[in-house]
């Protein structure tokens, strides 16, 4: 979603940024920063990815058609905290409590397709980004079969909404957990994005940039095949290389 | 930060991701992913854009050392809310409730520095990233004088953590409000950025990615000037021309 400036006299288009508000059982859960469209699955993905769902669930702009709110059916599968993976003021906070956080939710994943290593180093071509293209703004995910065929891919200003927008597509659909399907991010990988993988049970998450320390730790201890620098026809892996082949 | 691992059988080094715990007067108030170092800036930094203290205070980690904590000295400005400028359920949420949620903290900037164009398309080339030569995975920010030398530069696998750092940087060292500076960002801009560096007081904001619309509407209605793609010498200008020369 684009909206036309004026810049130095001439048109300019720049990607569009808004507040979403959503909320659970009409009460507020999340503010987010977002490309307008598809709120709904981006509400979904979301609160899955965040453990407050467990599955799909109705959710539709309110009655009122309050501007930018999302109203997604309660009641919440677990209560609010402060952040997901936040233990306690006892225990200090660590990656290792990071890491087994998402485990409760993510079991490990064992078997997933196995796919060519030149594959998934082209899987960023097929993201398909037409309004990247004319604003280098937004970030773009796209959920791929094992053959590289895309199946659902968004864009978003904020790179964790469009992997929450897929998702909650995904979820909508009846597609997850996402056994035999592929991730692929135009970003990088950072520890939150390979969460929300690991909550839909993703086998496989590609990017095009570079991973971080915790991304890849979480990707080994949940039996995930990370793949970063997916550009000009290489890739690098990271973790659960046996399912390149 | 870059730590060391094997892949394909070859040593790598990639950007350390971890989360950090940020306490005021004792209580937990948020857990960001940050990378480690200094976890005192980035706290106060974070802490200040929230509108959660008004200016430096004393921040150090706990007495018992518990790992990846930082405490600082309390009370809070403001209570906490789930999102800043989440105003009430019955308005809606809408760019425009933002935008005047940022004006309350953030008075509108006039004058400030008059800078050439050149030297803000240069602003990145003097970031001077070295971990993100060998990792390709660190966002920078940094404080530049009118004349383009580098103040204060941080990384942080987190793009608003390195601006956080360098907001608290200045903080702590009594250079808040940013009057006669210029901040660069090595990646987006996007409302968030633009809204730290206004409560910080920064009349000039420029990055080398693409500002979303929000960006721009924030950076016209304060006041400030916002420079987008700045790269290969030359530079857009999308709010506040007349600091530039």
């Amino acid at each position: 979603m684009l909206r036309s400036i004026e810049r130095d006299g001439e048109v300019d288009r720049i990607a569009v940024e808004e507040p979403l508000e959503i909320r659970v059982g009409r009460e507020p859960v999340a503010v987010t920063m977002r490309t307008p469209g598809d709120d709904e699955a981006l509400a979904l993905g979301f609160l899955f990815g965040e453990g407050l769902i467990d599955g799909p669930r109705r959710a539709a702009p309110p009655t009122d058609f309050a501007a930018n709110v999302v109203e997604v059916e309660g009641p919440l599968t677990r209560e609010l905290t402060a952040r997901r993976f936040y233990l306690s003021s006892s225990c200090g906070v660590c990656g290792k409590g990071a890491l087994e956080e998402v485990a409760v939710s993510a079991p490990r994943l064992a078997g997933g397709p196995r796919v060519p290593r030149d594959l998934l180093a082209d899987l960023p071509e097929r993201l398909a980004q037409p309004a990247f293209a004319r604003t280098g703004g937004l970030h773009a995910t796209g959920l791929f079969d094992p053959s590289g065929e895309a199946i659902c891919t968004r864009e978003d200003v904020g790179r964790h909404n469009a992997m929450d927008k897929v998702i909650g597509w995904a979820l909508a659909q009846g597609r997850v957990p996402l056994a035999d399907s592929i991730l692929c991010v135009s970003g990088r990988l950072a520890f939150e994005l390979v969460q929300k993988a690991a909550v839909a049970g993703c086998p496989i998450l590609v990017g095009v940039g570079a991973p971080t320390s915790l991304a890849v730790e979480l990707a080994a201890d949940r039996g995930m095949t990370l793949c970063g620098f997916a550009r000009g026809g290489s890739v690098n892996v990271y973790a659960g290389a046996e399912r390149v082949t």
